[in-house]
């Protein structure tokens, strides 16, 4: 059995310009390996209405799940809402539950601004999405995930979905050292990566002040055989000597 | 006059499974904006080369550069050449300039193995861009600059490639703290965003200890708008106290 499919929609022209540093892309990738979800694209565009619209139609036509990353503060910058809504053609409206726990973040007795509102704004027939840092909610929509670009809240969010969908088999990885450029072990790693197609095989250059090295990454959903590479790369290893 | 486009295509298995962070993408787009070229697009595939052609084809048309990152060493996960010469139709095949680069740096007494090789393997039309740091180059071919995925290489393939490219008006940017959360200023905040409709104004919340603050971002390529934004966004800030 196949495990689901993942894309990551970056909504944010901080990332773009180069003013901010994506930060939540890795934890993502980190985070849907070990339920067993292959993520399989990120992309990063601005806020830009249209754009965002295109994005979520082709992501969630292609994987069977797309987690979006940023634009849901109370802001004029923050469209992704009203793109999420256009993206699956339905209406979007501030929601009764999500005004509710606005209303209790700020306290029974202050009066809720026109951007705490904007907060609550939910397009029909989407799931709310705990946010136990600052109150205003994520949503799910069909197979669209959509949370806060702030680190911790996006955090919190991906720790709110992930339980509920249905995981995959978990993706094992092992890595061995090689103290020696990729080119020495280039001919056997083909070998070896022809042998074994179920397995993915990386091959990861570093450099640590004079020493020339390759990190050799094996990815794969069964045990056994990540193990068995893994004696394979020994012996390649061993033969460098 | 409209600012070149840009989009980045980062190629790698090692980012999509959460085993390497990405590390490319906040760079370029710092380096972009200096000279003015607009990044607009920012994708992340796996080492597929059907997903890949498929990337180069649709960034290509979309936007004036195309510059990817990653996949150009020895080993068979290295793929981005032929996906290159597959998205333009041509052939490819090892180039005696590049071949002549790899027996200079390994010198001249020693034997290419069919791992450098592969390195020397340059589609057909394509100008090389220069790798000072370890010898196999990068390649240029219509509006697609293909670089190395390893952070010190791409780094200096840029430094290479970039002083050739037609340059727009640099993107000036400017940046004003406030103590307050984002709620309390998004209402003037979208006066001024529809006032001056010429620049971008983002928003973004920070939280440092007991303080909820937001810092506002005016970008746009004439310093004196900028510089009007400023003051208008103090006048905001004094209005607060």
């Amino acid at each position: 059995m196949k495990n689901p499919t993942a894309a990551m929609l970056v909504i944010g022209d901080e990332i773009l310009s180069g003013r901010t540093r994506e930060a939540n892309a890795y934890h993502l990738a980190g985070e849907l390996g070990k339920v067993g979800i292959d993520l399989r694209e990120i992309r990063v565009v601005p806020d830009d209405h249209a754009v965002i619209v295109d994005a979520l139609r082709v992501l969630r036509a292609s994987h069977d799940h797309v987690f979006t990353s940023g634009g849901i503060g109370p802001t004029h910058d923050d469209i992704t809402a009203d793109a999420v809504a256009d993206a699956f053609s339905v209406g979007i409206e501030v929601r009764d539950d999500a005004r509710t726990l606005l209303q209790d973040a700020i306290g029974r007795g202050r009066t809720l601004t026109d951007e705490h509102l904007r907060m609550a704004r939910i397009p029909h027939g989407a799931v709310l999405i705990d946010n136990p840092v600052s109150a205003a909610p994520g949503f799910t929509i069909g197979n669209v995930h959509v949370m806060a670009g702030v680190p911790a809240i996006f955090v919190a969010m991906l720790d709110a979905v992930l339980p509920a969908l249905e995981a995959g088999s978990p993706m094992l990885s092992r890595e061995l050292r090689f103290e020696v450029g990729e080119g020495r072990i280039a001919a056997p790693l083909r070998e070896l990566a022809v042998a074994m197609p179920d397995l993915g095989i990386g091959s990861y250059p570093f450099q640590e002040g004079p020493v020339y090295g390759t990190n050799i990454v094996v990815r794969g959903t069964d045990a056994d055989r990540i193990d068995h590479a893994l004696e394979r790369l020994r012996g390649i290893r061993s033969s460098l000597d």
